[in-house]
């Protein structure tokens, strides 16, 4: 059932920057997988965490925020806690306010993500909320992401 | 940036059921707007809602059960706390074990959504996790989702 | 295990403003129940909703902000999902910046809780972060929340 | 506001197990500040890790489960995403079916907790739901964690 994940090339050396993110006994849903929302709980830590951590960007104060306007998951292998996920990222786009963000969620050890995906993020002004150029230093950043690869997640 | 949505019909009447969902505090990010995962809470809430209340499947016990393959989201507008959502329901694709659910989330009063988005779900056996055609049951329930829409949320 | 709440009057009619709150998906755990820590979330909420409806506090630029310094739960049966919660409000102790919130969770017509517990929250100043009076507004829109009770959740 | 809490002893030396949780974007809330219900879930979360972990509890098929019926937190310090939060853990009081769990959050090299406070736990028959004497070995990993401390967190 995601046999075009096979046209993308997401195993773990494909991307960038890893954060690794202990799940959370409450992560568990009904089934004892972690449920399939908090995944993207997983990418959008991964992206903010490179964007405070690596890019400096400051979310409380700062004029230029970003903004999500699509995000996409694809579950290959169910994860449980008290696992660990190294989440991988990458950036698949990079505009001029806008940006691709791509992350593959693997399990320890393993080459093969258990999920990947992808977030759409445009940088706002924050009184304004229209698209803005996003800063030198985070643009900075986020060149550093920037997949050699062709094709994207899907 | 979301201009392709428009050749999807997300209007409030294509949807087939409507959930209504009040946000919760702690839904609201720093930037005072729902957070964009608790979106796909959202989705999961209104399908989950469906298959228990309408399909009568069990969660706890039946030998059946749904997983998610995929699942996306578009955001096209900003929900804050304390708004209540009304969670759209439409099924675009019903196969033997899959089911490709589109759910379009309403601010009050509004006929175009915040958001936008889909999952797509695998019946499996509980104990092998091999897909496996769904019930009887829950596909007559699913049959009256079934959106008469050409066109699906992309 | 919970002996000592018969001292304190928990029952439906002992409180004095009522939300209700849908279960979500994600708040059941592994167990099928919903997880004791979504029961603050549910807590937080009746709370918030309180003040930013009926107390019009404004949370993203009012000068002065809630915070809270404890809170407590007792557990005393289990919620699941997709049951609506009614969550009772009332006010135990009213400072001159301080409160102390009382809570009871039920089950759609039970008179006794499922759970009960309380948040002691301090409005403090959104740039010094110390504490200070609370605006005559909100102590007027708690004061209606005030219990005639004298035995509080313990 | 806190000032009974002196009367415990909440240093990180009085604790005798520690996990590293590092907080997720999600929980922080409208003030930039990990919201209060999310300590819960770090509470949980060092609980369950120490019972699958070292206590080897089988949370799916398990003939005894842990139920909470009772929790408490004081907020001292504010926590904010990206920090990583230790979670000190102890056990105050382990009784044939019940115990007591008493954790403090300590930020990087802080000494004094940033938050502390307590789960009552009771082990029940998964399938009577009444309380049943804990597993030996799960009684062997709690008493490695029995704190000296006569003080507990209020």
């Amino acid at each position: 059932m995601s046999n075009d994940a096979s046209t993308a090339n997401e195993a773990r050396d494909s991307f960038r920057h890893f954060l690794a993110i202990p799940t959370r006994w409450k992560d568990n849903d009904i089934y004892g997988h972690v449920n399939n929302v908090v995944y993207y709980s997983y990418f959008d830590t991964a992206i903010m965490n490179y964007l405070m951590v690596e890019a400096q960007i400051d979310v409380l104060t700062g004029a230029v925020l970003p903004f999500t306007v699509e995000s996409k998951c694809r579950y290959y292998q169910s994860l449980s806690f008290p696992e660990v996920v190294d989440a991988g990222l990458r950036v698949a786009r990079l505009g001029n306010s806008s940006v691709r963000y791509e992350i593959g969620l693997f399990r320890q050890q393993q080459d093969q993500p258990a999920a990947a995906g992808y977030f759409v993020d445009v940088f706002v002004d924050r009184q304004t909320q229209k698209p803005v150029s996003m800063p030198q230093h985070v643009r900075s950043a986020l060149e550093r992401l920037v997949s050699q690869d062709d094709e994207a997640v899907p």
